[in-house]
């Protein structure tokens, strides 16, 4: 399995998963955005979006889908939630909510707040969808009840496709006006050591590659 | 089953779904944005998004997932692709795709190019967002490399999803600017008898239950 990953990205959700499993894989670290420094980079994906993974025949590149499909191939019943669970809609529910709803707004608030050229920054926008994140978040609270992870009263991939949402927050700067239920269970997942080895996984193979360690989301 | 639905809005994509499977279902029609105009549908769920989906237990609330929600439990084999299949990867990064990549877009397109009020409009971010859905949209025709469904040689809950994006896009106003290979694609989808049902469905009970027949994305 490989994974093409930029520091901090999206993609961090799939090398989150890898470590949880203990899954064997090649990390290619690329600068943000590959498809402005490396043209090549459309070959593997087309949409030139990170992250991009190869298993044999099959090509993903959507973070969350990635996390369910290694969940699902290989770790049902742990980091994955069956169709004979219970909350398997809940636990669906939260991989699709973690990027839709809580991580796309985000991506509105560094684009014209950080990213665009001054003359193409607009204030409005960025502020628009900080406060449309902080809004639904806040209704996530009433979703997640207390709970130190989101469903079947274990770690899933769910958790990891909400929790980069999170760790997106403070990147962007948001991080100081996360709600304090929000900000118990992110502290509960970094907790986790594969969240660790997913850091260090990141930062040697950014070193070995000659890659900056800036997360892309303050600029790569 | 109960499914909360604004004509035209995302939530045509789990209606299709049951009209696929052949479920039985209530269908709760409101005005949209129902936020604003019922108060009351908070209780049914805090985000005040559409669609808002019941199952004895479970809620839901992201309109892909619970597409891949009845397709898992009731359609195995069919309108869901399982972990055995060889595209299961392919089926997951549809489903996400569909909604994260190529519906979120647009929703800015008509956020700040149609429902803002006009000093808050932002022709520019309109435009920068039909851009980026319409080259997201070219790169995904390399993807569907001319096939007729997504995946496994079969109409899938994929392909719905993907679909309603292509739905939304005529609403917004980039029917015209659809690629040959995305309109005959959606022209094929749209064939579908569950496609016809849904649409029936949705005017049935917007009509019995005193809603508005103008699509959401439309203005409701």
């Amino acid at each position: 399995m490989k994974l093409h990953h930029c520091v901090g990205a999206r993609s961090f959700r799939p090398l989150w998963a890898l470590e949880e499993i203990g899954l064997p894989y090649d990390l290619v670290m690329l600068p943000f955005p590959p498809r402005a420094h490396r043209k090549d980079f459309f070959a593997v994906n087309p949409l030139g979006t990170i992250p991009a993974f190869e298993d044999g025949e099959t090509r993903m590149t959507e973070s969350a889908a990635i996390c369910e499909y290694l969940a699902a191939r290989h770790s049902p019943g742990r980091l994955a939630v069956g169709p004979e669970e219970p909350e398997f809609g809940r636990y669906l529910n939260g991989l699709h909510f973690g990027e839709a709803t809580l991580t796309f707004p985000q991506t509105l608030v560094l684009r014209y707040g950080r990213f665009e050229p001054p003359e193409r920054r607009q204030p409005q926008v960025a502020e628009d969808y900080a406060r449309w994140f902080l809004s639904r978040l806040k209704a996530f609270g009433e979703v997640l009840g207390g709970r130190e992870v989101l469903c079947a009263g274990r770690f899933t991939a769910a958790d990891i496709s909400i929790g980069y949402a999170l760790m997106l927050a403070e990147f962007v700067g948001l991080g100081d006006e996360l709600p304090d239920f929000a900000r118990r269970y992110w502290e509960g997942l970094k907790a986790r050591p594969s969240y660790a080895r997913a850091l260090a996984a990141e930062a040697r193979a950014a070193g070995e590659q000659g890659v900056s360690a800036t997360p892309a989301p303050l600029g790569g």
